[in-house]
C-alpha cells in the first residue's frame, strides 16, 4: 500500500511511471507541495508575484537558476522531470497535455517553483482533535473566487482564491492558533463568517472544489488557497507552463513539523 | 503627570495615599494586576479553582507563604498592604468598606493572588494598530456572565465571566493571533459571534461596565475575564477577604512583554 510508502519510496514509483495517482493522504507526516514551472522570461515577475502574497502564494522551495531539475531542499535526488505523478502542461493559458513525465519538454529556460499546501495544515488540525469537513465527508475541499485583490507583479494579478472549512466559534480559535504556526502553508486564514464580505456569492456553489454541510452554529473559515497562484498564470497566459495535475502534489522528504515557525 | 510615572513612582505615591485614583493607562508597557487576598483555609481551594480555570483566573504571581506580604516578582520592595491604590474589604461575601490600605486588617493567615488583566493585551492590541473600542469610546469594556462553566474547585465554583470587544473578522483573526502569545492575561478568546451560544440574552446590555458600539460587518469577540475569580469569591462568600476596587490594579515592575509566550 502506497500509504505506508516513505516519501522516497513513494518518489521512485513515481519516477518510474508505477503510481500516477493523487498523493492525498499519503506518507502523512512530510510536506507536499504545489507546482508552477514557468520559463525565466515569466519566473521573474511570478517570483515578485509570490512575495508579495505569501498567504495564497507560499514559497517552499524554487529551483537555485533556470534549467535546473534538482531541488536538493525537497530531496536529495529529487528531479523535477519524473517525480511528480501528474503534471499538466499549458499554452498560451490553456490545458495542452497531461502527462506524467516532462522530460520531453523540458527547456534550460525554465524555473521550478514549488508551494505551500493545505495538506500540511490539514494535518495539523486534525492531530489536534479538530474535524475537518471535506475530510470527514471525503470531499475535495470548496474554494472560492473572492473580491480580495492579490498585489500585481507585472503580467501577474488576480483576486484570492480562498478555501473554506467549517469550524465552531471555540474550534475557529484553535485553528487559528494552529494555521498561525504555519505560515508557509497559507498560514491563519484570511475571513470568517459572512461571505458575502469577500465577495462569495453562495456558500453552496463553490467555483473549485465540492460543497461541504455547514451545520448549526458553526461559522465557514476562509483560507488563502493554492488555487490562487494558477488563476493568476491562467490569467497572465504565458506562452508555455507546466503544473501539478490538481492532487498530484510533490511528496517532499521535509517533515510538516519543520514548516512551524514555533 | 501620573501617567509619566515609572511603576516604583507611582507605587510610591499610592503607598503614601498620594495616589489613590484607577491605574488605566498608567505605567505603559508595565503589568498591572488583579488582586485576591484570602485566609490559608480558603487559599488552597482558590488556588486549585485558579489552575483548573487559567484563562478566567491566570496567576501572574502569588505570595510564598501565608501573611507574606512581599512579592519580589512584582518589585523588589513590593508590599500588598499598602501598594494598591484602593481596597475592597469583603466579610461573608459582602462588600465591608474601602480602602487605600490594609495594615489596620492584615492578618498571618492572609495569602495573596495576583491575577493577569486585560491591560496588558489591550496595549498590545493598540501597539499592532487595531482599534479596541472601549478604549476609543472611553468606556469600561462591556462584560457578560455567561452559560460557560468553570470547573469547581472545594467551595470555588462560576460560570466564566467575558469581556467583549468587537471587530473586524480580519482584525479578529489578527486578535486571536496577538492574545494568544498572552495565556497569562487571559489567552485567546473563547468564543466570538453568536452571543447567545454562549448564554449572553442581549450584548447591548452588559452585567458589568458598560456597552459599546458594534458596528456593521464587525463580530463580537469574548474573551475570558478577570471578573470571574471576584463572582466565584463571592459565590463562595469566605469570611473574610480582600479585593482591589475596579480598575485600582496593582501595577508591577514586569514589562508587559515578558509575558509574551513567543
Amino acid at each position: 500500500m502506497a500509504t505506508q510508502y516513505t516519501p522516497a519510496q513513494l518518489r521512485s514509483e513515481i519516477r518510474s511511471g508505477e503510481y500516477i495517482k493523487n498523493t492525498s493522504g499519503l506518507c502523512a507526516g512530510f510536506v507536499q507541495c504545489n507546482v508552477a514551472i514557468l520559463p525565466k522570461a515569466w519566473a521573474d515577475d511570478f517570483l515578485q508575484f509570490c512575495q508579495l502574497n505569501p498567504k495564497p502564494c507560499p514559497i517552499v522551495a524554487m529551483a537555485a537558476a533556470p534549467g535546473d531539475t534538482a531541488l536538493p531542499v525537497i530531496a536529495p535526488d529529487f528531479d523535477i522531470r519524473s517525480d511528480v505523478p501528474k503534471y499538466r502542461i499549458w499554452r498560451d493559458g490553456l490545458l495542452a497535455e497531461e502527462v506524467t513525465d516532462i522530460s520531453h519538454v523540458w527547456r534550460d529556460d525554465l524555473v521550478t517553483f514549488l508551494l505551500g499546501c493545505s495538506f500540511s495544515f490539514e494535518e495539523a488540525l486534525v492531530a489536534d482533535g479538530l474535524e475537518i469537513r471535506n475530510i470527514s465527508e471525503q470531499k475535495n475541499v470548496p474554494m472560492y473566487n473572492t473580491n480580495i485583490a492579490c498585489e500585481a507583479a507585472g503580467r501577474f494579478s488576480s483576486n484570492m482564491v480562498v478555501s473554506m472549512r467549517p469550524f465552531t466559534p471555540k474550534d475557529a480559535i484553535r485553528m487559528i492558533q494552529i494555521c498561525s504556526r504555519f505560515p508557509s502553508v497559507h498560514g491563519a486564514p484570511v475571513h470568517f463568517g459572512d461571505p458575502a464580505a469577500i465577495g462569495i456569492k453562495d456558500i453552496n456553489t463553490p467555483d473549485y472544489g465540492d460543497a461541504v454541510t455547514i451545520k448549526a452554529g458553526e461559522v465557514p473559515v476562509f483560507t488563502a488557497c493554492g488555487v490562487t497562484p494558477q488563476a493568476a498564470i491562467m490569467q497572465a497566459k504565458p506562452q508555455f507552463c507546466i503544473t501539478h495535475s490538481p492532487g498530484h502534489m510533490v511528496v517532499s522528504d521535509i517533515p510538516n513539523s519543520k514548516l512551524a515557525i514555533f
